[in-house]
């Protein structure tokens, strides 16, 4: 069972030295929650920590308060509480988990389904499109004024997390949170531009590397595009610049599924697929390689060459499309 | 001044035959807007028709009430109202125009600044950054519950209009506007994906043109890309494919200013230029060429061959960027 907004807040009260955290490779949900969380309880007079696996990433940096992000140390530290933040199970902590001596409280906040409620007080609410929005509801129900600068976090997590408020789970709570925000200062231009509009000029490499060899089949209900470990020589990309390419490919008129392929060192191939149709789930097509995910959004890692678990892969999902109901 | 929304409301009300209409060369904010509004008076009991020069086109097919709208006919008819919905000057409802005859009352609802006021009642709120959120005030103030299908259609105007609530003007107006139409019954994921992932393919391919042969000068600072009559014939692309494209060069990061070359006939060059930066005033720019639009977003049409303009314009534009406070 979930504990109360005012249960976690009154549990916080009386803690001093409190960590912050969220999963390793974070996304705009993981750091905004994570940096707006702790400037609030900083204005508390708390001695607040904030730990994650990656540190801060170079393109969150817009984040007002990104500074306080760091890797966690070799020595583990001792908190009087720990609050985990969009985060489903505690081992995503990665590093961040050696670092803490034992006798936290641990407060465990998310928006996950497959959250495990690891914490000592949980609240999981997989309704909520981003651990952002359930933040705006804690904030509001204990009639906490946001700041801009928490306002702007939140902003970032929410947006980033729904697609720029697109995907499923975009509710009026989702706008109700986002107007309250706004009105709590938040520059929606900019921190749009920020947070779309700053690609690293080797992304646009990447795309325009998938664009070129993007292959349609199943009757152009497939797409797909290969990256060998040579392309990401070539390029210099990183891993998180891999994020999105495939919605250029998924948002093509007829396409209903599409796949991206990346080579990986010793003989693996790590496959995301993207279906914009209920009737394709692709999580299904990638349990069959020993993957997961979700209905619309799945992944896995093959072993294989990369030919070969393309050939094998594109197979599975036009057998699944012809054969769906 | 502008009327109240009780005005518009009461003029209408005894009135039986009612055109709607908005700009050429429609966008989501147009139609979107013509449709919901259209919906709303045929309940009312009101004959009504929609018209626009360029009748329904096919990316928003998806509208909901689509089937209504259609390109005017050769012969006048008579209303006893119109209502111009989006529309900043006259004219700009096009063919529309001949087939209005005289005698109807004109009313006048936008949010373009430029708007001159032509409507016998005019609501011009130059702070909404979308019709869409106008007429959503105006049912709320009215007290009219809205149908999923209008719903369904202001969200659209709104989505399309703000970048998916990205561009400046979005405030927690908008943001309350489409918390109320989402409760009214709007599927988010599902518009979404029929307003951002339903792109006919051969605008991928115009992307991919775009990418290839884009060019960086002033240090990084400016991007740009060009289309030759040729190259319209070989990709096959519409218009309105156009859309966007020179959005993903104005997306990297160090690019301050984009800008799209397009060739005409007869020896002219369609010029697109797009700031992330308000101190990079684009319309001063365009302004140059005989141009005109938005601080960060103008146009021209140019005299000349497309190497020769690009090379005027790009110069023009890199002067600004060195020479800006």
């Amino acid at each position: 069972m979930n504990a109360t907004f005012a249960e976690i807040s009154a549990a916080l009260s009386d803690k001093q030295r409190i960590l912050v955290v969220s999963h390793l490779r974070p996304d705009g949900d993981a750091l905004g929650c994570t940096i707006a969380f702790a400037l609030w309880l900083k204005s508390l007079g708390k001695e607040v920590v904030t730990w994650n696996e990656d540190g801060m990433l170079d393109k969150f940096r817009y984040l007002p308060g990104h500074e306080m992000v760091t890797t966690p140390p070799e020595e583990p530290q001792a908190f009087d509480a720990v609050v985990a933040l969009d985060n489903s199970v505690k081992k995503r902590l990665g590093t961040v988990i050696p670092a803490i001596k034992d006798g936290a409280l641990w407060i465990n906040i998310d928006h996950h389904v497959s959250n495990d409620r690891y914490g000592d007080l949980n609240y999981i609410d997989p309704s909520a499109p981003a651990t952002g929005q359930i933040l705006c509801e804690f904030f509001r129900d204990r009639q906490i004024a946001i700041t801009p600068d928490q306002a702007a976090n939140l902003y970032a997590a929410i947006s980033t997390d729904t697609g720029s408020f697109q995907y499923a789970g975009t509710g009026p709570r989702t706008f109700q949170a986002a107007m309250e925000l706004v009105a709590a200062g938040v520059n929606v231009a900019q921190i749009s531009r920020d947070m779309y509009e700053n690609q690293p000029r080797r992304r646009l490499e990447l795309l325009r590397h998938a664009l070129n060899g993007a292959e349609f089949s199943c009757e152009g209900r497939v797409a797909c595009f290969s990256l060998t470990l040579a392309d990401v020589d070539r390029l210099g990309v990183l891993p998180e610049d891999n994020e999105g390419i495939i919605d250029h490919l998924r948002s093509v008129e007829g396409v209903i599924a599409a796949v991206f392929f990346e080579e990986l060192p010793e003989a693996k191939v790590r496959v995301s697929a993207r279906s914009k149709d209920p009737s394709v789930d692709v999580c299904k097509i990638c349990a069959l390689f020993k993957g997961g995910g979700h209905p619309l959004a799945a992944g896995a890692r093959v072993r294989g060459g990369l030919e070969e678990v393309k050939e094998r892969f594109l197979e599975a999902v036009c057998h699944e499309i012809r054969n769906r109901n």
